[in-house]
């Protein structure tokens, strides 16, 4: 990765909001899980979909949590930015932070996407190619 | 409410489901959000349509959590039941199980959904009526 | 199928809906999708999940149309009934109509699946059995 | 509006994509749609929760049609292209076309915006400044 940490900034559509004038829930998690992608992508070089195709390994979630700190109105710049919490043996530990404009979080989420194979849907050792490029992700980003 | 607990079925659909021909992740928190919007207007009587337009409240999410337990495919049917885990000043602890049709648990959300007033955005004491009906409710579906 | 012709209904839910507090125009076409979907399980027997892994068919749009008669708010219940406005030798085209609880249009779309084969991505005759049942349905709805 | 035409691209992700690893129908409206409010802040220098807010008028669509010339995969690409095809007194018939990295057209869509005022959810003439505007980007875009 050139840059570390990772980010990802989207602007706020009037299709992402609801009838407060504010992000639907779970939109937001749409926002985290392709934050997610986009990073998985920008450190292994693998989309999921490559991933899946070539490799044969899938990246489902085994979990994900939430907290909304502040709304988010249309129009409004989100900086998503991805960081490593943890990094098991099959699986990830990310934490997704959400910024508007004036750099106050919006929100934070934790995703944990496990490796699996296509053909078994079992847990899969993540390659040593990937750990190794996760660790220094996180490494870059300060441990 | 005529039943307790509450149970909301959908049929999984193309659309809900990924390149791996399973439920895409964000799509669960939509499930559990419309299941707890769906509980609302059968414990309160107000959707939170109406609850905005003629209380001057709204129902924003501090929290989601989810737990991803077994894949679902398109053409399964989910019976996701509501429960109620916490009931605060402001604000409500929600609990959604997702289950196919064998009965297994495919998913497990918790919510935590505060009341608010329009005008300020600021934290609500929840209206006396619909604490009442919210812990008949917990009662009726064994507290 | 047992009743001709297909209706299906759904509660228009608060994440539908826009800051306008009506339906956001691309939840039409999932409406619409959705409801052609159930309509093929319907008549057919096979969702496009089915079709894909046991027939390997798939069932991809080549043209939708939509035309907007009338907003829709949440907690409003649409009825989309789908009719079969003509059927070739590999693509079906199907009118979707959607209307409130008063029995208003509130929008109309046009539909056009094209039967292709998977292993191809080229178009494909539409099998002979299906073929019959969705004639069947076309005069059970009055040709 | 600083070029012209119009051109929004976005990364095709995983959540975009159905079972046949292609993008679901639905997504090109979402892609189709938020490529014109893009375009309406690009032009009017307001998104449609500004007009709403500070003009008191919205934008809904009166109809929207879509070809579907290529499946996108994951991974790709998309640069959308607005362009306006019609000006009305009170609405507007933009073209979208969806091109993917080698330039081949995926999908092009017709959507008909009309302006109406929030009181009254009447159609209302597109503001004089509004309408000089779009009348330059279109001659900028060679008529």
């Amino acid at each position: 990765v050139s840059a570390a940490p990772f980010v990802i900034r989207r602007t706020v559509r009037w299709g992402d909001t609801d009838p407060a004038g504010i992000i639907y829930t779970p939109r937001f998690l749409d926002f985290a899980v392709e934050a997610a992608e986009a990073w998985f992508v920008a450190v292994t070089g693998y989309d999921w979909y490559k991933l899946r195709t070539e490799l044969k390994l899938g990246s489902p979630m085994a979990h994900a949590s939430l907290d909304f700190r502040k709304p988010v109105r249309p129009g409004e710049e989100l900086a998503m930015t991805v960081l490593v919490l943890d990094l098991g043996r099959t699986s990830i530990t990310l934490g997704v932070e959400g910024r508007n404009a004036a750099g106050d979080l919006c929100f934070e989420a934790k995703l944990v996407p496990v490796i699996i194979e296509v053909a078994t849907i079992r847990p899969y050792l993540i390659p040593e190619e990937f750990r190794r490029r996760i660790e220094d992700y996180r490494q870059a980003c300060g441990g």
